[in-house]
């Protein structure tokens, strides 16, 4: 539900220019988004224009750095997951996909850069930018907001400006002198670039504003091929591109000089340019549309949703997406840089997934194979192993028809699937592997049990079991016969059953809403795997061989080698969010688990436990918990099983305060495809979905005034905070439509049926 | 027509088993058919099996060389460019495209290999066999007909037995020894492989039989991809694959074992194995079917055209196809040998071009989209500066039904060119562009005027003009500007503009049929352009500059660096087959002009003209006339146009029994996907199409003693050979139906009206 639907956007940009205090329903929340939070160190971010859910992300690249130096892994790579740098003094060009907030990359397709004067095909380097086609810029001269940037590229005096839909991104160069001006097309750029990363690109110049093509590359995903159009809004004079590769058309016998004005361009390295005869001020327009499928199929969504040359209109029908989007939360806070922390975190969680069809619905999927997405909508980019926990969450109250989608667009995966299973960390029709679990079962579960997946459940089903017996996977074999990973089966043993544990209890949810009470029961005895790790003589999950014997040495500080991934048994340990009064029971009774909690949050960290961790910095950290990846993510939401629920919100609040700050700098790790910011935003509602797959939220201390959540059965819910401030961090009554809760969470249902929900905070937990 | 539709296809076998002395309606021509002629040397033909016009080309491989070594060109791949040399002592494997009789090459997709023991997945070497997977063998156990190729690897105790339908080879390898055995996919092997020749290629175990994937590659082809998909009729019990590049998958970051009983493979150079354990005499069958648009539309074309997993049953269809093929000629002559020549030359001649569509009428593109052929039968293999000569004009007398698809499958080529050109040498999605001209209009045109194409000709002659417009091509624009390409332009620039010329002069034939009368006699005046290269103070065709000043020094004995491509002055400088007489009298009248051609024939070549030639060998040489490749092959029918035309006949008939011969060794120069073998089937049928596009067919000496030429039109045409002999290679008199005519040619219509044609052979010429 829009609350802008009934309205055409240009009125209501009139109103809001006529009537800065209109009414809230019309006020224009994407002024609360500041992009460039997370662009600085940990991020991850971007601050390029996209459109909701669009797979154009069109961004600066502030730089690239190879891969591999010298056959190793370059470490610097890592800070150019999403391309772009705060700190960085140049930008490179501007390409059209991105991550936002990863913490392993790709894409980087298809830079476009505009200069002026001789050709330069080379992108030069940060250190020395006038020796290729990079050129300064200062942050004075950027400006981002959700579906709009500019920034002045100092070296050339062009002021560029960029769009986007959803398919399409939209540039416009305005350029200060007159003369000689280039647009360049470079095919060998490309985030997380090694060396042989592109596998081809082609490219045609249909006519002398038209240019259609396609990259095909290798890397994180292993087989992957992107088709775009490219248009001018006037004709070039003259074109060309260099080839930086050995590989030769062997037809060119004798015949044209393929380097000039030569209408098809093949090879693995080509850098493109078209050439401008320009009066100053004049403005050279691009439209840029990709597609997964073809050339053609690119070129009807360029048509289809870019249609004229109007700039202004698709910036504002952009925004308008935005704004209908930001809007499903409309949220008042105490302090501005809390709005803006909030709508900016509801900005970053909806650049993806990202749709992955062309406007006919046919798709690329994982056979490689093209399909047509029959009554759903296709969307790739899952990276679930971060994102099943607040962020799908987020979507199935949201947007349960979205949510419908991914379930779908999931299920059509494993069909394709030649491994038979869902996708682990999924995009642009690869499965990377990256991470553990299976969790797509966990985001499925959770939109059947709250309705939002309407489709065959026995189909969902059928794929969460292929899915989950697996056994060549990551241990899942040993794992079905030994009740437990062994350390020997899988490195990251006890974090992998941990993981499996909670997934399958996922599963019989799942069972149990398709009314398959033998996979249900199944699943249940699945999902009770994590007490196979639990050492009672040492009071920690500890990874164990076949022969059941502990592993030693261990170390449950040790985030390396001691059978977690990305976390140690401190926090990684307390991963049994679908029985939480199971893991009390386990770890000794409540008073002993609230003491571990209390441990977890005020122990000091020496900084050996840092030096090998890429995700995170010691802004992310907590005691010896760590926020900034995702794990511990639910931790703090634990003490509801405990008899001090009040320490819930106090240290759910501390994160929200000291760890999202509205500043370039303001993410304390990897966003994660949204995942860091779904938590803030539930977080700053409340509540929060500790066990996706079950219907309930438990309670946190809500950072909001008051919220309004639109839903999209057309009810409204609202959260009030009753004495709210900063200090108020403990909740002292929750009241569900004006009737206090004996209870720590709301149900789904709840929420669903519209009402209000209202926290009384205080400074003092009693 | 086939003259065995009515019948099904084992009963005919049964009347053929029963009765040897039947009907020749019913002889299995097939029999006389040896596909070993040109697989030594020059011929570069293959003998492994294809159905007619099929894409599936299923070959042994005897050896693979590189492209290039230290850099340079290897003169040693040019032997290889069908796969196969009769010399060698080892088989690689079986691959499944391949061309025929090409003087450059490409393809040799999908090498398969069945081998026991331990398992080797290097090819090894011809010197080295032992180190790899191939095996040696012996001819004593090759055995191959039309659609059926025979051989026992003796490494292995394996009699491997191939056939084909027009896109699925069927293997069946039977074992002599059990145990252990693995069949290779060596997705690696190619020919004309350079370093970089393999771009991609991807392979899915779909299940423990079937497997699918694409090679996707450059060279020849800039830019070309080949899907696949591999049944097997029993159930391999493992699996795996080896990676030569460096191509890494990132996503295998501590997953699985990629290279074991892993499903799905990818990467630059791979070559995959599957494994069986057997017993003695087990047979392992194979159906391995190709697309150009997707794995999907190869396991369509599997299961459509190989639905079962009977061997005899394909095997026998496709005989039939081939019988039914050779059939439209039923030609009797004096000797055995002289049959299978012409049988032989008459299969040759319909391996290319081949049906470049899936069984759903799907083609990829020109410009790598895919298409829907609508209303015609998607061709691919244009090697046009050859074969627009004779091969064509036989497809167009002899089923224009096929050459109107041809000419369909041009056009949309030249739709989806973005030089929006007519194919020049053109093969799977991509123009390689291959030798001189733009001949494609000679093809278009020939079938208009004897209405094999019955399309739009206005869209046909747009076309060709676009085609002889493109200024950037070959010196199209100097030849436009000029009357003639100088020799700065282009470096084959009399060869350009001689072509240039008749293909003028056939578009002009096509503009008249379709009624444009202006650009016919545009082209027409374009069509004198060859006179410009006329130096009458030398008596011979030269090169110029655009200043019009001859180029000097000129050697019209020379064959490289004097503005001709393969050949020299004596030779291409006849080539103005389109006005003969204007040649005649340009080069000082009739009797000098006999005199010339009669010192071609007889003058004696030193060997510095072969040091650099590739092409052709001394065999191919008579004189100074050079048969082995193509420019000269309407040179002996000049005659016609002296008052000694019977010396036309008698040097055809010398050609003929010298450089055709039913030998591994039987041909004189590359086949060229059937030109030379056209050249043969018409000149044993005694006549000739000089000019295609003229309805003129010219008399040389029929080496048939009869031939009835079975028409599409339901009629037939018999030639017929009074007093045939060998020694009678004068034709005295040419009775049309019975009435000896005064002209030396007849027409195409005096051909498909129906009738008999009647040559009076002598042994003397008057």
């Amino acid at each position: 539900m829009s609350r802008f639907s009934a309205l055409p956007f240009i009125s209501v940009l009139v109103l809001l220019a006529a009537d800065p205090t209109a009414h809230a329903q019309h006020r224009d929340l994407t002024q609360y988004v500041n992009p460039f939070i997370g662009t600085d160190r940990m991020g991850h971010t971007f601050p390029g224009a996209a459109a909701p859910f669009g797979l154009v992300q069109l961004s600066p690249d502030t730089d690239t750095v190879p891969y591999a130096v010298d056959g190793a892994y370059n470490r610097r790579v890592y800070e150019y997951c999403a391309g772009y740098q705060y700190r960085d003094p140049t930008i490179v060009g501007f390409s059209h996909t991105h991550f936002s907030g990863t913490g392993h990359s790709d894409l980087g397709d298809f830079l476009v850069t505009p200069t002026t004067g001789a050709l330069r095909l080379n992108p030069g380097t940060a250190d020395d930018p006038d020796a290729g086609y990079r050129s300064r810029f200062r942050h004075e001269t950027e400006e981002a907001h959700p579906g709009y940037y500019r920034v002045r590229l100092d070296d050339y005096g062009i002021t560029a400006e960029l769009t986007a839909t959803e398919r399409t991104g939209v540039h416009r160069y305005t350029f200060e002198q007159g003369g000689e001006a280039h647009v360049i097309l470079d095919l060998m750029h490309g985030i997380y670039n090694f060396d042989d990363k592109n596998v081809w690109t082609f490219v045609r110049v249909e006519n002398d504003r038209l240019i259609t093509g396609y990259r095909q590359t290798t890397g994180w995903a292993r087989t992957r091929v992107l088709y775009f159009a490219m248009e001018f809004d006037r004709p070039f004079v003259s074109y060309g591109h260099a080839k930086y590769d050995s590989s030769v058309y062997r037809g060119f016998w004798r015949k044209f000089d393929e380097t000039q004005n030569f209408p098809e361009m093949a090879g693995r390295h080509i850098r493109a340019h078209f050439d401008f005869h320009l009066a100053a001020g004049d403005a050279v327009q691009i439209r840029f549309a990709i597609s997964g499928v073809s050339a053609e199929g690119a070129l009807a969504n360029l048509r289809a949703e870019a249609p004229g040359w109007d700039f202004r209109k698709t910036r504002a029908e952009t925004a308008e997406k935005w704004n209908t989007q930001l809007a499903k939360v409309d949220a008042e806070f105490l302090r501005d840089d809390d709005r803006t922390v909030f709508y900016t975190a509801l900005y970053h969680a909806c650049l993806s997934p990202a749709v992955y069809q062309d406007v006919d619905s046919r798709y690329r999927g994982l056979d490689q194979g093209v399909h047509r997405a029959e009554g759903f909508t296709n969307y790739t980019i899952f990276s679930l192993w971060d994102t099943f926990r607040a962020l799908h969450p987020l979507f199935t109250l949201l947007e349960p028809r979205r949510t419908g989608d991914m379930v779908a667009s999931m299920l059509a995966h494993q069909e394709q699937s030649v491994h038979h299973m869902l996708p682990v960390w999924s995009h642009y029709a690869n499965e990377n592997w990256c991470m553990t679990g299976y969790h797509a079962v966990s985001v499925i579960a959770d939109a059947a049990v709250k309705g939002a997946y309407a489709g065959d459940l026995r189909r969902a089903l059928e794929a969460s079991v292929a899915t989950s017996t697996y056994a060549p996977f990551d241990g899942v074999g040993a794992y079905i016969r030994h009740g437990y990973v062994p350390q020997e089966a899988f490195p990251y043993s006890v974090s992998a059953t941990l993981e499996y544990a909670y997934d399958d209890w996922a599963i019989a949810q799942l069972a149990w809403k398709a009314g398959d009470e033998v996979t249900a029961k199944q699943y249940l005895r699945r999902s009770a795997s994590w007490k196979n790790h639990w050492d009672a003589s040492i009071g920690f999950m500890r990874p164990r061989r076949g022969d059941g014997s502990w592993v030693s040495p261990f170390d449950p500080m040790d985030t390396h080698g001691q059978g977690f991934i990305e976390g140690n048994a401190w926090n990684y340990g307390l991963f049994v969010p679908h029985d939480p009064d199971g893991l009390v029971r386990t770890m000794g009774g409540e008073r002993r688990f609230t003491a571990f909690l209390d441990s977890l949050f005020t122990m000091g960290l020496d900084d050996r436990h840092f030096a090998n961790t890429e995700d995170i910095t010691r802004d992310g950290i907590i005691g010896n918990y760590v926020h900034g990846n995702e794990p511990g993510h639910h931790i703090p939401y634990l003490y509801n099983w405990t008899s001090q629920p009040w320490k819930a919100g106090e240290r759910v609040r501390m994160i929200m305060d000291r760890m999202y700050v509205n500043s370039s700098n303001g993410l304390c790790g990897n966003d994660d495809c949204g995942q860091m910011s779904a938590w803030y935003i539930f977080s700053a509602l409340g509540f929060y979905p500790v066990a996706p797959g079950s219907d309930r939220y438990w309670f946190g201390c809500p950072l909001v005034r008051s919220a309004v959540i639109s839903l999209e059965n057309g009810r409204t819910f609202t959260v009030t905070a009753t004495k709210q401030a900063k200090e108020n961090v403990f909740v002292r009554t929750v009241l569900l439509n004006g009737k206090a809760l004996d209870r720590r969470y709301i149900t789904h249902a709840e929420i669903t049926a519209g009402g209000t929900l209202e926290f009384v905070l205080s400074d003092t937990a009693h």
